[in-house]
């Protein structure tokens, strides 16, 4: 394939095969998500620059895809009114400028680097995620939505990154998201559905790691963290399923903590792994006493362990107290699912509870969980569970004689019509170089239809893999083929 | 609606009970086109710059959505790297520049003026419609694709066009192609095609105007008009539904044509419109007697007209030689669609034998069909058929005490896995209150399981419309509801 005709870097073609592969999994996501009662919402795939811009953090703001302005708006007039004058100054003329003192050479450089500001020069930005851009739909379409609103989302989101191997450019998310109340009922709602959604794609086993920010709060607040390592601290412990117990405490010694606190933290988080959930969730109770928050954080596991354990979400959980999550909105439970032998998440999400509240200006709590569509698509692949379907053509029809040519359309449509998949050989030519096509199709009959055969007003079939031929009248034909094909 | 909570101008926020109408109309035109057996392919939703530019002319270049370079490709260095040196020069600083004369002050505006070409800025483009990608992977996967390929495709595409009523920045498009070959049974396919998927949603009259690019090279050049004169030409004929036939005489005349010429052209194209096909066919086989393109392009109609005689694509072919098509690409038979009262086509396509040659480096024939979703869209809503499929809810499950949560959790569990399409308040509270939003979500019937249903350990039914209500066992409930609901 030549440069110029591979897809830009990070994206894909899909061609017939593997789309039709891909396409199966993504409606049995959907269905999966409907039953659960989650009701379908689409949004643009851009957004305005502002909308986007500084939700992710900043690593992700560089990896958002900024759309260029147009026409007048990106004229130099235009871009220069918007810098700071000084800088500005430097790009016009002397003679527009009469105060620039002449005899100087005036460096435009630093005006160019701020011109080059990307948020100077764009005004709308792709879709990072499906989140941001249906919060702003919530606020504003906040009375037309019911109270409590579930819905689903299967769109493409589009990141800057580096592609390698499974990581791409342009990828599909496959959300789903309850908004309109804290109750822990919307907990079980949308890990009900992340489970049904595993299970309709084949991976019934899947593991649910289960923290709560207010947990994580009352961990460093209860054991004396100074304020600002916080972030550190908690970056740290995120890597406990890489580095290990003595990793973590390695970090966590470089922070210099006080042993007395790395001693409290150790106690609490980096306790043997086949605690139940039920023995940590104990130990916490036990540890927040004073702390409402972690109290909270607790009892909201608590209550989710319990929803499961009444009607079964379809993941296994466990809490998980080394679960921090990257994304600085969560407010209450977060959670990561996993497959058995796979490492890395195939899905994950929390509660947020103040993200609408950005663009509605009230606060609406909200739940959701997102599905890794790519992750699990690679995995169905590894595991040869992404079967092709087959050929896409049973019957192929030759064409013989431009004489036979009505007889033949009207057959095609009458097969095409009565639900088989017929290819048609538009050129004609020698009947040998048609069959082969015809075999390569993948069809289990071919029809020949030459001078012949419009003579006696019937049609050939060829049995492609045997060779064997039989004429039928016009009327013979469909039957023939539904009992045979 | 605030303005921070709108979508981007000219798109959309679809909210559940319009995507759902969407999609059904979505997926009837896709089954229409599996069933004439094309096979689904997709594209990203940006290209390489040049891949788009120089496709569309040059409106259509300036409505093509660009992305902004990213990183070190934004910098001033690596910008200033591509500009013109004199140009640049006028933008570094008098150390860096030795040779720039002390004592003048350089004017930078017109190196800023260059560097804002947007083909400088931006290295990516957003898809501008869905042909010209296709032809790029037609070209990289020429050996990996049958010799004869029809493929459909239906994906949004984005033109930063001024919006207005029934035009979007962000649309779908619906297209069928079919490739490899130069035989009219191609544009038989496609047409066919279209006019089952017209079928499918409800326009069962679609009407087809057909033409020839060879026919309308063959009428210039044949009555004499001079080259540089063949756009204007056409353009004014292609007013000929919109201006009249005196219309486009009055154009003709501006244009300083000969009389002789302008007699030609009428006598040959501006006759009673009730002229039957093979009528004007004829007329025009007499009239290019001497010009092969001319009677190539007449054959490839007749034959179209004869397929369609044989095997009904669905659409009434109407030999119309004042229909041109903007897209400079087509190379033989273009159609365009239109709906009886309905002002503007519905859509349109032609064949393009030279596009995906400018990727492949050989000449690959294609034939082409792209319907106008939004149009029709927007018809079907006029028309009143674009139907509200109704509640989205059959139960609303209230929540009335915790006690009963394990009971609720399964019955609503065993509710959906039995199609139920159930919701659950997720927040107890006043029943009065939840029986409200029970009405307001259109469910026929709501649950209630309070203490002295868990003691008794029935749930009771409330009939929404009745207010009536019966308490059954758990084990009743599901046939109960199977029966009425």
């Amino acid at each position: 394939m030549s440069a110029a005709t591979r897809p830009p870097s990070g994206t894909r073609d899909f061609l017939p095969r593997e789309l039709l592969a891909r396409r199966k999994i993504m409606r049995a996501i959907e269905s999966a998500y409907e039953a659960a009662g989650f009701l379908p919402l689409e949004t643009p795939s851009f957004e305005r620059i502002e909308t986007l811009m500084g939700k992710y953090g900043d690593e992700g703001d560089q990896l958002i895809f900024r759309i260029l302005k147009r026409g007048d708006k990106l004229s130099a007039t235009s871009l220069l009114a918007q810098l700071d004058p000084a800088l500005a100054r430097t790009l016009r003329t002397s003679d527009e400028e009469p105060d620039v003192p002449q005899g100087s050479v005036v460096s435009a450089l630093p005006a160019v680097d701020a011109l080059l500001d990307q948020n100077l020069l764009a005004d709308h930005a792709l879709r990072y995620d499906l989140t941001v851009p249906f919060a702003r739909v919530v606020a504003a379409h906040r009375n037309d939505l019911p109270k409590h609103f579930k819905r689903y989302q299967m769109q493409p989101v589009w990141r800057a990154d580096r592609p390698q191997r499974g990581r791409f450019r342009e990828f599909l998310q496959c959300d789903v998201d309850y908004i309109g109340t804290e109750s822990t009922i919307a907990e079980w709602e949308v890990l009900s559905a992340g489970g049904a959604a595993l299970q309709a794609i084949g991976f019934p086993d899947a593991a649910c790691r289960l923290n709560d920010r207010r947990i994580l709060l009352a961990l460093l607040e209860t054991t004396g963290i100074p304020e600002p390592l916080h972030g550190p601290v908690l970056i740290a412990l995120d890597k406990l399923d890489k580095i290990g117990s003595d990793g973590v405490r390695r970090e966590w010694t470089a922070l210099e903590l006080s042993a007395a606190s790395i001693a409290s933290l150790e106690a609490l988080t980096l306790v043997d792994a086949t605690s139940g959930n039920q023995e940590v969730l104990a130990r916490l109770t036990h540890a927040f006493a004073d702390h409402e928050g972690g109290r909270a954080g607790v009892e909201a596991l608590r209550e989710i362990l319990a929803h499961d354990a009444a009607s079964p979400t379809g993941l296994d959980l466990r809490v998980d107290l080394s679960l921090v999550r990257g994304l600085s909105y969560y407010t209450g439970p977060i959670y990561e699912l996993q497959l058995p032998g796979f490492p890395g998440s195939v899905g994950g999400g929390g509660r947020y509870d103040g993200l609408i509240g950005m663009f509605a200006g009230t606060r609406i709590p909200a739940v959701g969980l997102s599905l890794g569509f790519e992750r699990l698509l690679v995995l169905l692949e590894e595991r040869g569970d992404l079967r092709d379907e087959g050929p896409t053509v049973d019957v192929y029809a030759t064409r013989m004689h431009t004489e036979a040519d009505p007889l033949l359309l009207q057959t095609v449509r009458r097969l095409r019509d009565a639900g088989f998949r017929v290819a048609l050989h538009p050129d004609g030519g020698p009947l040998k170089k048609q069959l082969k096509l015809a075999a390569a199709s993948g069809a289990r009959v071919a029809l020949l239809l030459g001078p012949s055969e419009v003579e006696t007003g019937t049609i050939t079939v060829r049995d492609l893999e045997t060779g064997t031929q039989a004429a039928f009248s016009s009327d013979d034909l469909l039957p023939h083929l539904q009992g045979n094909a």
